[in-house]
């Protein structure tokens, strides 16, 4: 199974940093160890290879099936439980994930395991920080695979509505959103990948506009950014179309975008910092002009969160790998007229990056 | 505003516990204090009023409409900031959150405050542990209205299902499942509650199934656990109907549990211990024998979370207060053949509870 594999993985990070045992608690990295999808769970990874994966009763018929091949340990609270049981089994000591422990819940853990060692050894804490997250960074087949179905069901719950002629003046850019996430569901999402960005006119200058009560207008640009999630993996797209003829100046900034866009995914290759990246989409848009109309970062890394590493922009640290699932998504925003951004998610490769995002992208005109 | 009273509230009792400022870190939290429903705030409420809201530069539009009473401070950095700015701004005794703040948020606030200071005093930081939440147990009327209308929603969804005959022989739990999503967004729900869960037949007795490719039978129980949200409120429910004529034992278990159930809904009162309110509906369960068919706690507080404070079950602690919102959700699972979960969404009130799910508890016979 691909989570033993990464459950080996993790052993020997920690095994390399002279630990008995690590203590995943963030859930996104238990499920990403354990295939679990609960609410609660926590688990176990020991260097000696007996790994112990905790929940609660509810879960139990469900861990049997997801995590059959690690020891289950049933305890409403699997944190302490967990922890009780490492003293008992005589880890020495534990690496935990301190980004995502609590200062209540590090205190909590103190004292379970020195009530639990009684008088006797005390397990030592070690922060792990973002060892699984490292992992996670870059995508296994499986992954990939799903983040491949979920932007497939994005892709296709645009194109039905677009075809239905849903994305029509008079329509309010709420019902669109509720209509692509209702489509979404219906084409086997299990979400949308986070709130919809419906943007009509004006409002598409908003990088990040909640859906309103605004309707959509004839001539105006139409923003859409959205994505679906398939077995816990998230895609991400934006396309901006426009409602009847376009002006010039949506042409313009349209095309610019476009080609900033293409610069940006030209630009994903193995050994590429990520500053460089974003350099590339965004000396187009500086050479024409609008470098103060595009604030925010190029794109960041997708999976089982919408926002994981690497983040693509100015700030960002870190050279590409094959085998991560980022977003390019450039945009040109003119306060009070309207804005254009252009996302794909992609996957780096040894050779050209492997576009997930099959939607056209030229300028789709309703 | 609702959300300047609230401050006020929390600047009471920051001035009880000699704090100058409590620095409001947990997202949802924020949301209560301010309105704010971007993915990245943060908020310093001060005793001397001059409070402060901290978000990146993508809500400076979002924060300008939602949070127009409090000043603004655009910062990617939305924590730090705020921190920094209270050290120039002489807040010597900071409370923060030590449930939300992880161990290296701790460490990197602490920077923060010292580099700041740069020699001069460091402000104090104190956990003022779950103050934010102590609040929020108690709803007001904004709260409860929202909660009314998330109910409504899921109401009427399962409605329209039922009566277009959507739950029916042959379909699969799946299917029904997207459906009941699909159709709670298009009456306006932001989203569901939580993963919906639709069982059937023998699933019905697994507690938390998640919805699968298994078919509805004709004589089977169909339990359905669902909900929608509205401005953040989530409603929760469950109803459990039977696919064609009942058996006897499906019509026992079902009488038993609307009857444990009416009772957990009597014993919403004011002042009354949760333990008792688990007890007067648990007591009806097992006296009919079927005490270990019914592991779970009865109920708990709904709110912006999906599971909130008061925790009503053998194990949890306080008593009951007008304004809180609450499920009362027994259930009995016999594995194997089928379990039967019935549960309302209700507000604590002087009078009787009132009751926020509608929905009939009339044995549904499809």
């Amino acid at each position: 199974m691909r989570t033993a594999e990464r459950r080996d993985r993790l052993r020997a990070t920690a095994a390399e940093r002279g630990l008995d045992a690590v203590l995943v608690t963030n859930l996104l990295n238990v499920r990403y160890l354990t295939g679990f999808t609960g609410s609660n769970g926590a688990l176990l990874v020991r260097t000696d290879g007996a790994d112990l994966f905790g929940t609660d009763g509810r879960y139990v018929t469900q861990a049997g099936v997801q995590v059959p091949d690690v020891e289950l340990l049933v305890d409403r609270s699997t944190v302490a439980s967990l922890a009780a049981e490492a003293v008992r089994r005589g880890v020495g000591r534990i690496g935990y994930e301190s980004h995502d422990v609590t200062v209540d819940g590090l205190a909590a853990l103190q004292r379970v395991l020195a009530d639990t060692a009684a008088g006797g050894t005390v397990p030592e804490l070690t922060s792990i920080r973002r060892a699984v997250e490292a992992q996670r960074l870059i995508k296994d087949d499986d992954e990939i695979e799903a983040l491949r179905r979920a932007c497939a069901i994005a892709d296709r719950a645009l194109a039905e509505l677009a075809s239905e002629g849903a994305l029509r003046p008079g329509r309010t850019e709420r019902q669109v959103g509720r209509e692509l996430d209702a489509r979404m569901l219906a084409l086997g999402a299990e979400a949308p990948s986070f709130e919809t960005i419906v943007a009509a006119g004006a409002n598409s200058a908003i990088p990040h506009h909640r859906p309103d009560a605004t309707e959509l207008r004839a001539g105006d640009f139409l923003k859409l950014d959205f994505g679906a999630t398939v077995d816990g993996y998230h895609s991400d797209m934006t396309r901006t179309v426009v409602l009847g003829e376009p002006a010039d100046w949506q042409r313009e900034i349209y095309a610019l975008v476009a080609a900033s866009q293409a610069a940006g995914r030209a630009a994903l290759a193995i050994g590429t910092d990520v500053v460089a990246v974003d350099n590339a989409s965004r000396d187009v848009i500086a050479e024409a002009g609008h470098g103060e109309h595009f604030l925010h970062g190029l794109g960041h890394g997708v999976g089982l969160e919408i926002h994981e590493a690497p983040s693509i922009g100015p700030l960002g640290t870190g050279t590409l790998a094959a085998g991560m699932a980022v977003t390019v998504e450039p945009g040109v925003y003119l306060a009070g007229h309207g804005g254009v951004r252009i996302e794909d998610t992609l996957v780096v490769t040894a050779d050209a990056p492997e576009l997930l995002t099959l939607t056209s992208k030229e300028l789709l005109v309703l």
